[in-house]
C-alpha cells in the first residue's frame, strides 16, 4: 500500500492533539495516583499509557481501516506486515512520573519495515514535532516551521544527548559511550525522545543510546532524516527494529562517532 | 529594611515576564549565533545573559533604588548589606544552548544574608515560580496555583534529581551522590533549577548537588521552603551561598538523606 504521505498529516496531527489532552489529564497528577497504586489498583503513567493509545487505536482504526497497529500497551499484529502503525503512548514515562515536560506520544508508519512518517506530540508545550524522511517540521501554536540539523565538522564542536547512564545494557556500551563523551564538547543527560527532535531542529548534535525499544526510536527516524540527518545502529545499519541507536546532524559528523562506538 | 514581600509581587512577576521576552529572543538561536561566535564577537547565552540581567537591574533600580543588586553577569555589591537582590539571569546555560526548556531566570531577595523571597521564570513554559518561605505557588497562564511539596517516609520511595555527575566538584562528592542514588527508587539527572521546582511542587522528592553558585541556589530557597520542603548544605546548616546543597520533600526524609551524604 502506497498511501500520499502529506495528505495524512492534518488528521494525524489532529489525533495526536486529542490524545495529547488524555495524556495532559494525568500528567503532575502522577504522585496523587502513585498513591492509591499502593493498594495495587493501577499507577499514573499506565493509565496515561494506555488512555493515550487506546484513543490513537480508536482514531488510526476509523480514517485507515486497512493499516495494522502495533502499540507499546496493547501489542498487535507481527510486525513484518506491509504497513503498520507503531505507537510508543507515553515516551519518557520517569520524566512524566517527575513532572518534567520533555516525554512525548510517538507514532509512526512502518512500511516494509521501514520507517516512512513519523510523529513527537508534546502537549504541554503544545510542539508537534513531524517528518516523512524528505523533510521534517515544528508545528506550535498554529504555525509550521521547517527543522534543519546544524552539521559540525569535528566532534569536539558537538553537543551529545543520551537519557541516563544506566539504560547502556552492556558494561561495554557504557565505555564506548564514555569514549564518544570525551571527546565531544558537551555531553548531557536526560531528554528521552526530545533530544533527537532537537538534534532535528539543529540545537543538538549527537544522540547515542543502547537498549531502545523499536517503539522509542522508529517513529522518530522520518523526523531526524527529514531534517538532514543520519540515525542508525552502532555498526551504521538501518534501523529496522530498536537496540543501540546513534544520531547525527549529518554524515561525516555520524562516520566520526561510528568510529568511536564501533572500536 | 523590612519590605511587605506579597505587595512587591505583580511588580516582580511584570518585571520577570518582560526579562523573559529578551531571553527567548535567544532562545533556541543559540547555535546560529555560536557560530559568530567564533570570530570572537560573543556569544549566545552570554547575549540572552546580560540582556536579561540588565533588564532585571533597570527594573528593580527604579521600583525599589534602596535595594543592592548582585547578578552573575554584572557583579555587584557587597553581599553583607543588609537587603540586596540576588540575580542569575540564565540558570541552565547548557540546557539552552541545547534547545532544552528547563533553564529559568532566577532572582531573590536577600535580607541579612538570608533568601526571603525568591522567583524562577521559565518564560518558553510561561511559568513563573514563587516564594517567601511561608508559602509557594506557580502562576501559569495567568492562574495562580499553591504549591506543595509530597513528602515520602522512606528514601526506597523517593525520586533524586541532579544537574550532572560531572557538576560534582570532588571524588568524593561523586562516591556520597552515588551512594544516595543507590537508595532511592529513581534517580535521573538533568533539571538545573527546575528540579528544585518540581520538589517544591511535589512530583520529586530529592534534589542534590555540589559546585553551585549562590545566584544558582539562594532564589531557590523561598520557593522550597514554602511549599513545606527542607534545603541545607550537606551537613545540615542553612544556605548562606553555595556549594554544596541538598533539598528534600520533609524534614523526616532530608535527615535520611544527609545520614548518607555525610556518611
Amino acid at each position: 500500500m502506497r498511501m500520499n504521505l502529506l495528505e495524512m498529516r492534518p488528521r494525524l496531527e489532529a489525533l495526536l492533539a486529542e490524545a495529547g489532552e488524555q495524556a495532559l489529564r494525568h500528567f503532575r497528577e502522577s504522585l496523587a495516583l502513585e498513591d492509591k497504586a499502593e493498594g495495587g489498583l493501577f499507577d499514573p503513567v499506565t493509565v496515561a499509557d494506555r488512555e493515550v493509545e487506546a484513543c490513537l487505536r480508536r482514531g488510526l482504526a476509523q480514517a485507515w481501516p486497512d493499516v495494522g497497529i502495533r502499540g507499546e500497551e496493547f501489542g498487535g499484529d507481527s510486525r513484518d506486515q506491509g504497513c503498520q502503525w507503531l505507537i510508543d503512548p507515553i515516551d519518557g514515562t520517569r520524566a512524566f512520573i517527575s513532572g518534567m515536560p520533555l516525554w512525548g506520544i510517538l507514532l509512526g508508519l512502518i512500511e516494509d519495515r521501514a520507517p516512512r512518517l513519523g510523529f513527537m506530540h508534546q502537549p504541554y508545550l503544545g510542539e508537534t514535532f513531524g517528518g516523512d524522511g524528505q523533510g521534517a517540521w515544528l508545528l506550535r501554536a498554529g504555525r509550521r516551521a521547517a527543522l534543519r540539523t546544524r552539521p559540525v565538522d569535528t566532534l569536539a564542536k558537538a553537543v551529545l544527548y543520551t537519557t541516563h547512564p544506566d539504560h547502556f545494557a552492556a558494561a561495554d556500551d557504557v565505555a564506548r559511550h564514555a569514549a564518544l563523551a570525551r571527546q565531544v564538547r558537551l555531553s548531557r543527560y536526560g531528554g528521552d525522545c526530545y533530544s533527537y527532535c532537537m538534534l532535528a531542529a539543529g540545537h543538538i548534535h549527537l544522540v547515542a543510546e543502547s537498549g531502545l525499544q523499536d517503539y522509542d526510536i522508529l517513529p522518530l527516524v522520518p523526523i531526524i532524516e527529514g531534517a538532514g540527518g543520519v540515525v542508525t545502529d552502532w555498526t551504521g545499519q538501518p534501523l529496522r527494529g530498536g537496540g543501540r541507536v546513534l544520531a547525527a546532524a549529518d554524515p561525516q559528523l555520524h562516520a566520526r562517532a561510528l568510529e568511536v562506538l564501533a572500536a
